[in-house]
């Protein structure tokens, strides 16, 4: 897309937004920068370590979390079930806990996928990716897809980092710069490609596009089929300041 | 797998129930009977008319609900952001929604998924299909396993149908067994081979095995990758008596 187009859409959607009295979310004046990666270490540090498959076991989440305290990734991402294991497991690593809301259909009321996510914070997450809801956005329901956005930032409150999940693979361009500009809008911390369970992971021009959409005063996190150091700095070159895998000690190690 | 090992696990899964304090469901005295199918508007009966693409919008939802009442399908099954909608649509059509809990992962909160499940009630919904916890089962936690499916079926509350989705194609058959028995044991009112977005769908080894597994005192749904009539008439043949799929209009149209 064409930059000119990118700023008429978010400027449409910025306009209905505010007719629709949702208000833009307080600055909190974090800004990012482009990360610079020269070294595994350097990688390892924009990981979320990840393991959603729904056969995960505690022993799997175990060697998840020792694996993430060893290369020092940046969190491990994991669901619900899991956390209170991964906080107790990652005390004193440095290493965040990430849950998941709504995940992987994002198609749930906005109440429950906000109860999920407070109880991911209760529980000591200090992340929460939730996947927004896309049918919401395909019939053109901006109000609603903000509102369920909403929920879940109100439910888990200022210093918890939330992603928002747009899965781009079953989006059109226009679609994906509606989706961001509204996470921004309201206030995410990030938007993230794909939940991994979709049709399609992360690319390159969905990751550059987002990125163009947002700038750098949010975060962007490319997920899904990231599996070698190099598909991993692919990403970062094309503006990912974070990337999710179940790949990270094979990216890293 | 023999009868009689069917009948030892059973007995192992009771035992372990009954020494951690998991009573038996007060029994409904429900008893199905093998459907017979022999025409399509009988298939039509049986057919749970699914549409849980992540991607689908309200006039796709309205559609699934114009068609399940055309043909007489027995429920329409759908994301929770769509039950009052297809309460609405549905109202004096015979034809029941049916709303999914804890899907497809099935790893979140107990609490989190009778939430969902009681929201989905409180909304209309009559039937509730819910994922069990499927790490649970593979740890061997039969306790957390059972206890999740209690969690559901007390929000629910009684004369709501709830199915317990065990993803079969995850499971060996022994783990299927078990799976199978707890549900039964904890009032479950069908088990359910997959949620459609696991790595295979139904097929009729596992139906008839669990068919085997619970007899007819309670219900089994077959659901994931069934596309025409015979491979439905496969899997009531196999023991299904109900069939969740997205073809329903190619199946008896």
């Amino acid at each position: 897309m064409k930059e000119s187009e990118i700023t008429k859409l978010r400027e449409e959607v910025v306009h209905l937004l505010q007719s629709q009295d949702i208000p833009p979310a307080r600055r909190t004046g974090q800004r990012f920068s482009p990360p610079s990666v020269h070294s595994k270490a350097e990688m390892a540090k924009l990981i979320d370590h990840t393991l959603l498959k729904p056969q995960a076991t505690p022993e799997d989440i175990e060697n998840l979390c020792q694996e993430a305290r060893r290369f020092g990734f940046a969190s491990v991402c994991v669901n619900p079930c899991y956390i209170p294991q991964c906080v107790d497991s990652l005390q004193r690593s440095g290493v965040k806990v990430c849950g998941v809301a709504g995940f992987p259909l994002g198609a749930n009321l906005p109440q429950v996928k906000a109860r999920e996510a407070k109880l991911a914070v209760d529980q000591g997450a200090q992340e929460v990716d939730m996947v927004m809801n896309i049918g919401a956005l395909k019939s053109n329901d901006l109000l609603l897809l903000a509102q369920d956005m909403q929920a879940v930032l109100q439910a888990t409150g200022p210093g918890i980092k939330v992603k928002v999940i747009i899965e781009a693979a079953l989006l059109s361009d226009e679609e994906k710069v509606k989706a961001c500009t509204v996470a921004q809008w309201v206030g995410a911390d990030f938007v993230k490609t794909s939940t991994g369970f979709g049709p399609g992971g992360a690319t390159v021009a969905d990751v550059t596009l987002m990125r163009r959409t947002v700038g750098w005063e949010m975060g962007v996190k490319a997920a899904g089929g990231i599996r070698d150091f190099p598909t991993a700095l692919q990403m970062v070159e094309a503006g990912a300041n974070r990337i999710g895998t179940s790949s990270g000690v094979k990216i890293v190690g």
